[in-house]
């Protein structure tokens, strides 16, 4: 088992400690871990993610789910933040997410426009702000300028700073696809060269090695995988997601491994709203389960 | 007995309310009422005050003091602030005083300088931001000009806005002092005028009747008069303040008589840290069963 | 004996954090202590202060003798350092003062005007910027105001900010004057509270009592007064100034006693250079001897 | 043997002055030479680097090997210098590296996108920054535009600027490849004519004729070849780095040769940390007692 | 005999260094020394000025004749610079004046409002600049601040700045005068401390004693003064003034002294221009026979 490094030795200056103390220890299990509901898939993906349960839908729903499933905060957009939150200011922590896309053009050259700034989240009184940077994307270069404002503005007002890490574009679809073990590890590694004080990464996948780099065409266990990924992002916290929603005992063992490997915490949505809201509690207390067993020193 | 108004009825923006909801709801009892520890007699008397009890000349003695006693937060300057919170980031709320003077000058047309600004609050991770109005003072002008800045700060970040509502300077000597009834009941008013969230007063004494205008000149009880004073305040929450050490059972009965008039809390300082430790928490304790008695709805 | 508290635990930035190990720890005694030499007379007093060695007068004569002197930096203002430091670059830390006057007006409402910034001190290689705060004056307002632009950059830019804590004005005159234990330990106070990573202050006169306030009038040893001026401080480091010639014993016997109270260090000007070269050298060995006995740990 | 030229002769400003002779005095062996340990490959590369030594994917390994090493910096990215740096803050330079990229999209038409700034070089204490220029690639308008900025910024602040000066995109391909002596040198030049104070380049291959300009086709030795960049960079230093890693007796080959030629030092990093800790340090040790035959006059 | 340290070692960035160079070398005498023509009385006096030589109240008179007596600069004011220098531009170099006051107002708190900018001289084409600091005037705190922006600008623009340091107001009235030798050494050194490159300033009068500082009381004679101040400037070079018109034999004994102190050159103009054109040229030649026996080495 790994061990996550506490969070006094993490280099955070007073506000990224005092915003990140609260989320992890005065919400959630109250013990060091992270458990986050993103809900920006209304944007990312348009409404048919909220068919499944279409009371999903309505994002008074979801507060009420992540208050009552005592999470450790919500992620959503800038429209959102405006119109919901205020409704239970201080009662969860607020992620504000500073960029986003629909999914209707292609990905070959992803890149994920800003809409909202770190100003709007103090505003706001969010805990966190969320940033989507797609690694190894051609529009690489814009995606790092818009970001080094972002961290830059997150330092000063010491607003802690959360990378969704996602390899995305042509060009990693032509070494392997996004969630290989190869390319969740590098998006990790990135993030923490970059600034990142958690980041987001999807489960990596080490079966898949076709035409990823040769290091990677070893066999490795998923728990070797996540492993690693956790070591490649040092003294960045990790948060694995759930992703589309699977089945339930399979993102549990992910869960699991995650945690086992020193990772922060877990950040599921689909997987915990697409489905009816005592349903939605009841998978939440298994993954708390898990999560109670790995709390900080 | 006068109620408080509740939090989510005072016209304050998302950030204020977040903010405001995790001093009071987080932190000490948690019920919604305030008891805060100000330690800015360092700048304001010097270190004399810290001659009764010379531990507490250490920051960081307080700071634990603070946390072992349960406060909703500690208000201090910015040199503190960043010396000495890193260490307790996010256990306690920060109350970032922004101005403050040496005691050195005489008062007759006292100013209290800002020397840090709210954009400093929001980067070391505060809960709320301090101002010292002194109001009467013939330095006014200056006063409210930089208190404007300040006010629109707070109200951009999200930041909410103590004001430290004092009666001050020659004009307001040769009316009545600084601690009539008329001079602290027209002070809470100021500060709710002005655009204060929470106004610290000192109590008023009733029984100053020289000088003071004739509608104060009449008989009040102390109770009649904390009750308007909380009501001049209306939707600015109110603070008490303990003032220079006196005895127990008189500060008790202050204490008793704010929160009977539905104020938000006490905020003492050097009743608290100027006796020994074990002593301080008791009398912590005494103050915290009255506000115990006087949870928010 | 009390201990100095270890730069690591002093809240300080990244910046500010390197700069002071450098200044401590790469040059003077490489011991973590402090001995500066101090070279704004001729702006402060005027030339008349180098007529007792009158080479000292060449600005080129004083980098040399604090190079041959194995001192920590050299303070200067900024005409000096844009016309001598480029020579000796990188091999004595330099000390930006911003702030500085000329004695010929009074000092009733004493201000030291800024004229240089934190960014020229940065674009010059210096290794911290040096203000002075006139503590007490009743031009506080426009001294504050100043100081906390410096203090805002300072810590923007990872520079150490020295103050100059000076009591001055016809306030402090009135109430004992700038010497008196009262005095200075309250400036280290203020230093401290407005957030100066060390503090120079002049060593206290425990025996000037009248005036100052009762509880400074009880009597206090040379020792018991730096000490309590040390624990004032707290997290602000402390240097000792010389402030003008006068015997070597007793100049010796402040040092050994500051060094025992916890100070950092010594700052010793006209001490210093107000007589020959190598009687100048011979007084700084004295004085460093002192300071290798008080090593950090 | 050609000489290298003294720093006081090079026109740089009074910062750079200074840091650079921190750099080349106060550090590593302190005779004017330089060693760097670069360390930017987690974002270059990938964590797939690190897996010849897995604990050099932990960047306090590589720090503590590089204070271990007595090396003259350490080359690092903005994110590992925030969480990393400031626990030896001081005890060795920090290069920030203020731009870098992935190498997941190919490299015709390279740029490396700025995601750092001087100021925050100079906020983390940071002895020199570095920036990555590619040569030839026909992103060159990109390139210079932000490199500008970088230059202007280095000089404002006396911040000491390193380029990284390679040949790449697909216009040098076709005309020899990246590591040709025509590449290499043309390189070195352009870091030179735009303004670099050091430059890092990779050792040239003379050998490499094939569509190399005319004048390159004739028969040079490797020594004549280092020698002749050496000269093209003039007044800008010349740092030879390692690439990938190589037999020990090639590199130190290189490394004697690099020094003949009048160059800075070494930036050596995958031949450095690809092996365990004892074998690192020796190799360290072999590289040293070359530049200790070729100190500073 | 004291001499002039050279142009290259005074720490001068590039653009300071070729407008001094150019100055000093391309016109005047071209050996190194300074001869320049102030005609900045319109606004400091008025018209008064002009009655001895009507002509000169003529602009051109004045250019033209600067130019036929091979001065090597002219310092006027914005309003003639515009009007006037480009008829002559590049034939004698422009020192823009960017202060200047009426001698209306009394002068006990005298301060020079500035009315152009260092950009106005570069626009204008100008070699220098020139800014009048009242040493020890009570307005010294705005003077500070004026006088920091254009130095800041100079230094930014590559532009020497010449500085008439005066001493000047009540608290130097009370201390000796103006012109006494401790007040001008004084100013001189300010002027030095504060980062002119070339200070303008009165001969010292040694044998006014009365209320200057005790170390100023003995007897020295006017060489010995002269000497001084300019060890006081350091590498600040000094220009002697001519002040009020008065006898030629006193006027030449005092330049042959300024330059046997080392000094940089003259600047005279009332007793240039106040008296017929060919009287004007004698007198410059009896000036020039002087400086042409100082070269530069």
């Amino acid at each position: 088992m790994q061990t996550r490094p506490p969070l006094r030795e993490l280099g955070l200056n007073s506000g990224k400690l005092a915003r990140l103390h609260r989320i992890l220890f005065d919400h959630g299990l109250g013990n060091g871990t992270a458990f986050f509901l993103p809900y920006d898939q209304g944007l990312e993906h348009g409404p048919r993610d909220f068919f499944a349960n279409p009371q999903a839908s309505d994002p008074a729903y979801i507060v009420k789910l992540a208050v009552a499933g005592g999470f450790n905060g919500i992620a959503i957009q800038v429209g959102l933040a405006e119109k919901f939150y205020w409704d239970y200011a201080g009662q969860i922590p607020l992620i504000l997410k500073l960029n986003g896309k629909t999914d209707i053009p292609p990905d070959a050259e992803a890149l994920s426009p800003v809409h909202a700034s770190v100003e709007d989240a103090v505003r706001l009184g969010a805990g966190a702000v969320g940033y989507t940077l797609y690694v190894g994307s051609p529009a690489q270069e814009a995606d790092f300028a818009q970001y080094r404002k972002v961290r830059e503005d997150a330092h000063r007002f010491g607003m802690p700073l959360i990378v969704w890490a996602y390899p995305r574009g042509a060009a990693i679809a032509a070494k392997g696809g996004n969630d290989s073990f190869y390319a969740v590890d590098y998006a990790a590694r990135v993030a923490s060269e970059l600034g990142a004080d958690v980041v987001k990464v999807n489960f990596p996948h080490p079966e898949k090695t076709t035409a990823v780099k040769p290091a990677y065409q070893a066999e490795f266990s998923s728990q070797q995988a996540i492993d690693a990924v956790v070591r490649s992002a040092n003294r960045t916290l990790v948060l694995v997601s759930g992703g589309e929603k699977a089945g339930d005992e399979a993102m549990l063992l992910k869960a699991r491994q995650a945690m086992e490997a020193g990772g922060l915490g877990l950040i599921f949505g689909r997987n915990v709203w697409q489905r009816p809201y005592d349903e939605s509690l009841r998978f939440v207390d298994s993954l708390k389960e898990i999560l109670a067993a790995h709390p900080s020193e």
